[in-house]
């Protein structure tokens, strides 16, 4: 066994506002890796869609979540300055302050230990569709692949 | 001087809503790695329940703080169509996605480095008492145990 | 190439409420420490005080995101019971618990991958100027330097 890093960039499309799950791409990078024991970390260069961890068994789930962020920090408010990019510019960076740039995950024998019911999601927040990228970086002890 | 990667699991008895800190079982933890210089990083496999640093002197704040979720976040919105499970089902994934789900805590002379009023807290989201897995990974260097 | 663990700490003086951008100093560090290819862990050690990241192009981003905070978390409201440091103690701490004590962003090539208009935000939270601390953990694949 050795200390390895792996990381690979991911290209994610968007269908505009709301969550994709990523966690098959996540795992498959994990994989790539050869890390048995150690952490993944997900992080998301963008500033106006973001990640965060949750339910992925009941479509209903994410609905409410998407229409409750759209309650905490609406399109058009017009207290807004910042509008240069319309209406959904300034309560994107809203939504992704208070969510994730980056979610770390631990990985034991090869495999993320993540929950039953978790996945992981880009949470876009324009609302046209974008290509976001995601840098995928895992480290740990396992076994360098040729 | 070695690279030590270590993980425990961690399960957590918690009373129904509110604040649990475990910065005593991560210190723990942390001291069990071996670990001098390194990080520490805390997952929690749940999606109704969190965790968050925060003030751990005064039970005032834990309080204000958790009235405040309520607010955010209430129980029984009339919007929710997520209710499967309850009143508390729905809220309880809002406010794990405006917390962590993993906490990062960098680790120097084999201790946290949290500063003095911080503490490490398992926010429980839904009402009833429930047990919570953490999965605590601490990896640097220092001297594996035997 | 060998496995590098670097940790600095860093003071940073705010001017009260709002954000300092840190993203040159971490910078420095990630440089400082040699590694090519892992991660930077930044920890902010205090919880009145929180890290983000955001827009860092057009100030008027983080004006009205400073703004937005105010709105969500308002100073003063009478339902706080934790008032013993005046009207901005207990909404520094709810400010923080939706933002981060930590983030991690990967390296590569010897740099921070954040996206072209990502920087690296210390949220001050009181209204009064602070010196925080901030804790950088770069670790990886590296050249330690001598």
């Amino acid at each position: 066994m050795n200390v390895v890093h792996h990381q690979e960039r991911l290209v994610i499309e968007t269908r505009g506002r709301g969550l994709t799950e990523v966690t098959g791409q996540v795992t498959a990078v994990v994989a790539r890796s050869g890390v048995e024991t150690g952490l993944a970390v997900v992080y998301c260069t963008h500033t106006s869609a973001s990640l965060l961890i949750q339910e992925n068994a009941d479509p209903s789930a994410s609905r409410d979540l998407v229409a409750w962020f759209e309650r905490l920090a609406p399109d058009g408010d017009p207290r807004y300055t910042h509008t240069l990019e319309g209406e959904d510019d300034m309560p994107s960076h809203l939504r992704a302050s208070v969510t994730r740039t980056s979610e770390t995950i631990p990985v034991a024998a090869g495999r993320l230990v993540s929950g039953r019911w978790q996945g992981l999601f880009l949470f876009e927040h324009r609302t046209a569709p974008h290509g976001r990228t995601l840098v995928v970086h895992v480290h740990g002890e396992g076994q360098a692949h040729g």
